[in-house]
């Protein structure tokens, strides 16, 4: 065993806001305020063991096969070929079915912990693919929108999907995050179901000039830029029926100066950009429109910048 | 008459490489190389006319409406409520049909002038909206792809059609512009007449991460990043068979090192984008192809920061 191994280590991986409205599976923001846990532990025994699930999500599957962390942890192992196992305890911060990358962040936190216990010996975007491999068992679908951002931190860009590249997008000065999460589930795979498998020409052309809007404007630091591309025009419109409340809470952020709003993800979280000053309002309000459609929620203002996933232990 | 006015004024708008791969109807890319030029002069009569087509393109309609620097021109004075006219001589660089926006250099290079004669009332975002009147006579859309990088110079992403709103994207250092016009004419209502009116949602994602990636790049000079994502995975499959050779001049291009290689707007000009150093020999091979079906060709290696219209009498 070399000096870099370790017999167990504990990471942490953030939450992140999925799509950031305008780049629909390719586009991610850590939500640093929250996250999940996860404790890897060298074993004897040759596999992948789920020894444990705590904290406000504990009812997912222990079969490592079909549990995201567990799932990340089998793909890193049998490419590592190594003559041993570990067991996982994970301890989730981040709600269920909330969009805001849970399942995504207990395979990061998981694959960060193993490369502890393995030397070190992977590079970040060696983790992003079997982290990828997890996140696949709970959404169905081999995306990286909250993987990348969850492992990288910040607002990442992934391009290409064999051969992910990594880019973190700069976060436009003196703009912030907002997340509020209302006490509801929405599960990934039916808000993926919902989707039309194609897009008009139109839509298609609009987006994507929302979404070159929205990244040549966070490089530039352009808040007039961010205010006029931060709109989905595709996704949105076929989710917003799912959650409650959304069109209003939508119209309460840019009511109080938000520069824009959409669903994280899948939903039913939604988040909105603000200038810092605006902020605390902004979160204020779209809770305040979750209320008036009788449901609770928690609410967050957080930088755009932030690290990422990390050892704590 | 203010001191700013003129009698008449001349200027240049050179060509462009529309959609530059990724950004259907909204990214192009001056090509300062060739051009149009537009002279336009003062007169008694109110209204528009066309005295004069001259250079590579004479068989354009004289016919102020059906002219796309005439239409332009028209809905610049209609707003401009003055009580003369206008005779506008234009000059054609660009061939028609060449997919290198001849039709929205006219337009462009007929309102700079006219700003002139005009007393230099209108800003350049004005100015746009009166060439994209122009250039929708030619092409039978409101498109900007081409009337923003000739207008505005260099790499230009526009969002927004309504309230346009420009951004010039930085060249990455070190990488150049090879565009390369095949002896063909290429109508843009036909090229566009045959793309499908819908994008599956799996191309609408790969296409949106290539699109943020390229301009995530030109932000960072992140070679390796324009060649991975300087790639349409949507309009070039639909539209490669109208041009012969079009996918020998692309691997020419590709063999020679380019970065990426595509059609430049309706086609059926090629072009690609090479490090400094590769970009004459990606010029020849892309030629060579071309002449290997016996179509003879121009080619231009150019800066991809160019300075746009300007007067030059």
């Amino acid at each position: 065993m070399s000096s870099g191994d370790a017999e167990r280590a504990t990471a942490f991986a953030p939450a992140s806001i999925g799509n950031v409205a305008v780049g629909f599976d390719i586009l991610g923001l850590a939500v640093d305020a929250l996250g999940d846990r996860a404790t890897v532990i060298k074993r004897a025994q040759a596999g992948v063991g789920v020894s444990a699930i705590r904290g406000v999500v504990q009812n997912l599957p222990l079969e490592a096969a079909k549990n995201t962390a567990g799932r990340a942890l089998e793909a890193m192992l049998a490419d590592a070929e190594v003559d041993f196992g570990v067991d996982v305890e994970i301890d989730k911060g981040i709600p269920l079915g909330s969009g805001l990358g849970g399942s995504a962040a207990s395979a990061v936190a998981a694959v960060v912990a193993a490369n502890r216990v393995l030397g070190g010996r992977y590079a970040r975007l060696q983790l992003l693919k079997f982290a990828m491999q997890g996140e696949q068992v709970a959404s169905g679908s081999l995306h990286v929108d909250n993987v990348a951002p969850s492992l990288f931190g910040g607002l990442a860009l992934t391009v290409g999907i064999d051969e992910p590249r990594v880019k973190r997008i700069p976060a436009p000065a003196g703009v912030r995050a907002v997340a509020v999460h209302p006490h509801m589930e929405l599960a990934t795979k039916q808000a993926r179901a919902i989707l039309s498998p194609t897009v008009s020409m139109s839509d298609f052309v609009w987006q994507s000039a929302n979404l070159a809007g929205l990244i040549a404007a966070c490089y530039t630091d352009d808040v007039d830029l961010i205010r006029a591309s931060l709109e989905d025009v595709i996704i949105e419109p076929q989710r917003q029926s799912l959650i409650p409340g959304a069109g209003a809470v939508r119209a309460a952020a840019l009511g109080q100066g938000a520069l824009g709003c959409s669903i994280s993800g899948a939903g039913p979280t939604m988040f909105a950009w603000a200038l810092e000053a605006d902020g605390e309002r902004v979160r204020e309000a779209m809770q305040a429109a979750f209320t008036g459609v009788n449901i609770k929620s928690d609410g967050w203002v957080v930088e755009i910048d932030s690290p990422g996933a990390r050892l704590i232990a």
